[in-house]
Formats: structure tokens, C-alpha cells, sequence
């Protein structure tokens, strides 16, 4: 088809498939004139994939680009995709802060960690760092609690990462990584509107 | 203390400094002459509040200003609180989306919602739709576990809501909406390293 039928069947926009091609979030099309190219279902496919990336998961256009290399890498081993994945969606926090309390936490629980992934442990070191700063006082039992529930979240999900072949697994943890953020996040609100309107049999602003 | 000593105080540039007082992220100073103001600790405090809120709470400007808001507000009712923290840093993406799906879930776990409060639902239908335009799927019983841990998250998290006053009340249900979010985001990736090197036995691209 072409970029105006691609664009009528994505529902994207010409001038934002364009930009797409540009930053190398979508593939070239083949070629069909000087001027002309022809695109194909998988380029709907990944537009569709691009805009979950961009609006779902809130990636910016760097991290989407990140995220797209590695669905598109030949990987030599499942676990290494983990590694890989994560890193390349999260902001490297870590460079020049001490990394002593995060590590110390995932030692105490027992965490074995990926030693190239200073990102993610980063990642903990600054938001305790954040907590701090403003001055909230988090419990360190109800710290222990968010990291026995993480815990148990990770295993059901490892548990479910497909081996028939390292593409599919790629595909399952990088998206699963970045797109199940956003869903817990809203899970976890949810759930707190459930949890105090039970603690404190609240109504509304006008009972 | 004048601008240059909160300024070197609380680590942050005068520039900076000022550009909050414009932003309405700092309470103006008392004067003390027509060009000179008198900062005091609540200063100091309220800066590390904003660097906290922008750094490791992610938000933009005008979210900082609205979490500061509500911490500034009397409020009557402390429940009454969750909702308005919530939808002040939730950006409100369910205008004109469908939260059928959304709804649905939340009435099959039996979870009261806050009615004035459809950002939270919006999220949620907005992640599971983010989930599906990148084709990947989320069995509902994964879907029903992360639920489960989120409610049980919540209801502690809800327990630890201090009742002194609604104003400590306010402070700790809006600091451990926005910051504590990328805690348990840290945590999950760091527990998935750890799910996943026992799943696969992997230590690092080399063995």
C-alpha cells in the first residue's frame, strides 16, 4: 500500500509516519518509484506498536528507538535480554551517586542482580534519595512489603516468559516491561480509592 | 537568610531559585527592602520538597504546582483527599475514551471507586489499550494477580495514613502517590532480574 493508505489504515498521520521514517521508529518501505515506496502490513504493525511505546508506556522517542533495536537484535540468550531491555528504558540515574543503600537492600532480600545494570539499582537509589528530600518518613517494614509483592509480581511474570524462541521472549519482556508500568501504577490507585474508602467510609465531598 | 546563603543552603542556583518564586513553587520571601527578601528553613524545606517532587517524582512543573496545592488546602475530610491527590498528578486521559473495560474489571474485584475521580479508571482502560495495540497479551489471570497485590499494597499503605491531622494526612497520601511510584517501579525490575537469573541459571553474557 501506500504511505497515504498506511496512513488511512493506522490511523497515523502522513506527516507523522514521515517523522517516524526519519527517526528510524518505522521501517523504509520498498521502493516501488524515484518517489514512491510500497509498505505492508508490518508496517502497520509496528505503528501500532510506536504509538503504544509513545502514549501507553511514555517513552520518548529515544527510548522507543531503544526499545525497537532490541526487538530487531539477534540475541544470543533469554536472561541477557532482561538486562538489555530494562537498560535501554531506563534513564542511567545512577551515574556518579553511590549506588551503597540500593545494594544493600537488594543484598538483605536476597536479590541476585545483573552487575552491568547499575541503571535499575540506580533507579532505587534515587528514589529513596527522592523520598527523603521530601521528607517522608517510609516505614522500613512497609519498604520490606513493596519488595516481598514486587517479588512475587516478577516470578509470576519470568514464570511466563515464552522460550520457544528468543525473539518471542524479547518481545514479551521488553513490552512487558515498559507497557505493565503504566498499568500497575493505575492498578495501585485504584485499589488505594478502594483501600480508603473501606478505612474511612468516605462517600463523596457533599455526604 | 538572603537568596545567595538559601541558595547555597539548599544546593540549588539562584536562578533556579528564582524561577520557582515566578513558578509559584516557592512562597515568596519576607521583604526586607524594596530588592531584598529574608528566607527562612521553611525555605530550605520546601525547596528539597520541589527538587524531590521534579526529580524523582517525574513531574512536570504545573503537576508539582498542583501537588503543592493540595498540601497547602484545607481540607474536611481526610478521604476526601486520595481523590484530589490522584487526579492533580494523574493527567486526566480519559476525556472522551470509553472506560467500560476499566470499570468492568474494577467491579469484578469488588473495589469502591471514587466516582468524581475518572482519571484513575481512564489510566487503566488507557494501559490495557496501550497493552493491546502492541499486541501483546496479557492473560486475565496475570492481570488478576497484579491486582491482587496492588489491593493488598494499598490496604497497608492505606493503614499507615496518619490521622493526627488532615493536613499530615494530605502530606502523606500526596508524597506517597508521586514518589513512591518509582520505587515499586525500581523494585520490579530489580526483582525481575532476580526471578529471571534463577529462571535461566544466566550470569552474564561471557558464560
Amino acid at each position: 500500500m501506500r504511505i497515504s493508505q498506511l496512513s488511512e489504515k493506522s490511523g497515523v498521520p502522513v506527516a507523522t509516519i514521515k517523522y517516524y521514517l526519519r527517526e528510524g521508529l518505522l521501517h523504509d518501505g520498498v521502493l516501488t518509484s524515484a518517489t514512491q515506496a510500497h509498505y505492508g502490513e508490518e508496517h502497520v504493525e509496528r505503528l501500532r506498536l510506536v504509538r503504544a511505546l509513545l502514549d501507553s508506556g511514555g517513552l520518548s522517542v529515544a527510548g522507543a528507538r531503544a526499545v525497537i533495536e532490541q526487538l530487531e537484535t539477534p540475541h544470543r540468550h533469554v536472561a541477557e535480554v532482561l538486562g538489555i531491555a530494562q537498560s535501554s528504558v531506563t534513564p542511567d540515574a545512577a551515574s556518579g551517586i553511590e549506588l551503597d543503600r540500593a545494594a544493600g537492600l537488594v543484598a538483605r532480600w536476597g536479590w541476585g542482580s545483573d552487575p552491568g545494570d547499575t541503571a535499575s539499582l540506580g533507579a532505587l537509589e534515587h528514589a529513596l534519595a527522592g523520598l527523603d528530600a521530601a521528607g517522608f518518613d517510609l516505614p522500613e517494614g512497609v519498604l520490606d512489603q513493596y519488595a516481598a509483592h514486587m517479588a512475587a509480581i516478577a516470578a509470576e511474570e519470568v514464570a511466563e516468559i515464552p522460550t520457544e524462541s528468543v525473539d518471542a521472549a524479547v518481545r514479551y519482556v521488553v513490552l512487558g516491561t515498559v507497557l505493565v508500568e503504566p498499568l500497575l501504577l493505575a492498578l495501585r490507585r485504584l485499589a488505594q480509592q478502594d483501600a480508603s474508602g473501606r478505612r474511612f467510609d468516605y462517600r463523596g465531598p457533599d455526604c
